[in-house]
């Protein structure tokens, strides 16, 4: 092979960086792959907007169609379900392989790609589409390869991580918080998809997928997200030798699987809990390998324009070598736990009323739920005239118990509402 | 191809759970490689020692070379470097691929074997020989491929920093925090290769290796162990915001390379900071990339066995599938950088008289040698009648200009003695 034939959908932060290398770095590509990448072309929505120095608008094209045919590599930047779906089909018919960083696309319509990949013989690679700059894809598609994950929790949405970080360090509260990473462009005007939990719960489809061999989608996965997460929540849980993190959470229980997105409460020592501003981290959990720690950039025109080169690299040095990307290998049996089913570790606020005997009855209620406590303290400061606020920690159960012994709770005249809950992970 | 044939040379802590999990996995590897792997034989010094229950006991062979030429990949876990070596040249003339965890010998001969498999073409892989379970060496040799990487820092010797941490967070002294290491199972008999930092240093040349694609050995490594470092230094670490880690570097600049490990001073919120007891980690710096962080197991049976089956998968995956490892690209011109000529920041201590006038003297012989001061403090506590004790740190300079103002300093009679010279991490 003379050289490998790079075509570029989107020309957006992203794509615009990977152009950018590929043209910079040429030599080293050259010799990593053993032939040179050549882009040739670049689709984008209208070719007479202003670019990037770096891009050459000679490769601008309108026609996606037109650079597809001639691809060896398509790197898809579009984003979205269509027509990004399309052209990543239309790829594989050509006999491309393609790399994307989409995981919205892979989040809903993974399991067809892959499919359509194994039956093209080509390479499908997406590690951009989790964590940016963070290879763990790779390492839970190859460098895990040789052992049996257990459970996957990442802090992968950097919008988020950073609003709980200023709220967390310099006191913001949320709206001061998410302001400001808009006013940074940390966040989008629409902070949707990030703030309650749903970019971060497509992120836990795909990294559960790739543990667990099984077909999660984002559809799996319990959400919940951060905005009503208040100064005090945070306060309370660094009382509490903890910080709050948005991680997702993809667990192996036997042959089944429970993934949730949800805001939850970190121990200090715990390698998540100095995990700060916009990076990102994923931990992993396998039998042999004990934890592993993967930690980054999750976001950014060059940390995931670097994720895209690699993968690049990879695509284009079977072209050239042989071999093939290692198939998505679907030969889990897993079941997904409903919602009800899954078992955490929770603590929760109530607000009591400040009685001889209150606790007692507390706890009997947990008790007959078949919830068992592992903490309780009744915190000093008192919210109203006699009212005190108990903070309850569990010993891991199941959400159904918990959410039956705090309906019941709720109905009770000693307890005058439940503030907050929210899981635990440990050490 | 039926099945996959491995041979095992060594049947130690690592080997024994190798075994153990080829056997309880098969169905995983089948699936994952696309053929069976099967267990062809396990060469040990003496067949007839009692071991453990999951070795196949009929598989043991006190020759070698009889189960290398049946094997597809040869699994070497002798350690050291004869016949390590021989073994490793003898399974690639058979045309086998070699999978090995041997950082002695790849630190002192790895070109010599990366050539030998590329002529073969074969693969070698060697995951398990720098930081156990952790995978980078498949971050930096595939996953950063389309990137540039400027610097790698790691906590890469688990008995180091098991027993900094000890010093640390428990107050113990060197020799009680070596002994426990000793006691349980984390530090030889004879712990010169970890405290004094050639461990590390091997294996911060196999790191560096990969990460400027040159030729880097052992030799090439400027070290300094531990085995001097007092409570007082750790105490004073921490007062001044920091953590004393044993930090193997290795570092690019413009053409050159600087290789070193050495007892570093880590700010706290640096993530390499909150690694603990015997956990490594190491930390890429790329162009693109920015930081990122590789956390994990950095010794220990299983967890190192889990980085040699993922490289096993990785090179029966190429017999079955085709396609083979990334050649180790020797493309760069890199030039070690002499110990001289090293620059870093330092922190380093001077026992002073405690006279008027002496700050001047002191902060004037440094100007006079172009080392520039970023931070000056005079502690309290006096160390005898008369003298007191600066604490000097300096921003980036050459270690030759450093050790001439020292040089000129241990002379002058308003200086007691220099203490500690350490390097310091930026965040």
């Amino acid at each position: 092979m003379d050289c490998v034939k790079v075509a570029l959908l989107g020309c957006g932060t992203v794509g615009t960086q990977v152009a950018r290398l590929i043209g910079e770095q040429s030599k080293d590509f050259t010799a990593r792959i053993g032939a040179p990448l050549e882009l040739c072309g670049i689709a984008v929505r209208d070719a007479s907007v202003q670019r990037d120095s770096s891009i050459d608008t000679s490769l601008l094209t309108e026609n996606p169609s037109e650079i597809i045919a001639q691809a060896d590599i398509v790197v898809e930047l579009i984003g979205g379900i269509e027509p990004a779906r399309t052209y990543i089909l239309e790829a594989f018919s050509h006999g491309a392989s393609v790399v994307t960083g989409n995981k919205a696309l892979l989040a809903a319509h993974g399991p067809e790609l892959y499919e359509a990949a194994a039956k093209a013989q080509v390479d499908l690679y997406y590690e951009a589409s989790v964590a940016g700059a963070i290879p763990v894809v790779y390492g839970l598609r190859e460098s895990l390869a040789g052992d049996r994950i257990t459970h996957v929790l990442g802090i992968v949405n950097g919008t988020t991580n950073y609003i709980l970080d200023e709220m967390a360090v310099n006191g913001l509260s949320f709206d001061e918080a998410l302001k400001q990473a808009q006013d940074l462009g940390y966040a989008e005007a629409d902070p949707t998809a990030d703030v309650d939990g749903l970019d971060a719960a497509a992120k836990c489809a795909i990294l559960a997928s790739l543990a667990f061999h099984t077909r999660a989608c984002i559809d799996d996965v319990h959400v919940q997200g951060i905005r009503d997460i208040t100064a005090h929540d945070i306060a309370s849980a660094a009382d509490a030798g903890y910080v709050l993190k948005l991680v997702a959470h993809a667990k192996r229980r036997g042959e089944e699987i429970e993934l949730s997105v949800g805001p939850t409460l970190i121990p200090l020592e715990h390698p998540l809990a100095s995990v700060h501003g916009s990076f990102n981290a994923v931990v992993v959990e396998a039998e042999a390998a004990d934890r592993l720690m993967f930690y980054g950039r999750g976001a950014g025109g060059a940390p995931t324009a670097s994720a895209v080169l690699s993968d690049v690299v990879a695509a284009a040095s079977h072209k050239v070598n042989g071999g093939h990307a290692p198939r998505e290998l679907i030969y889990g049996n897993a079941q997904i736990v409903s919602v009800d089913d899954m078992q955490a570790r929770f603590q929760l606020e109530l607000l009591v009323r400040d009685e001889i005997g209150v606790l007692t009855n507390v706890t009997g209620i947990f008790a007959r739920y078949g919830v068992s406590i592992s903490a309780v303290s009744q915190t000093n400061s008192r919210e109203a005239k006699g009212i005190c606020r108990l903070i309850v920690r569990t010993h891991e159960v199941k959400r159904r118990d918990l959410h039956a012994a705090l309906e019941e709770l709720s109905h009770v005249n000693f307890v005058d509402s439940v503030a907050r809950v929210m899981t635990v992970e440990e050490n």
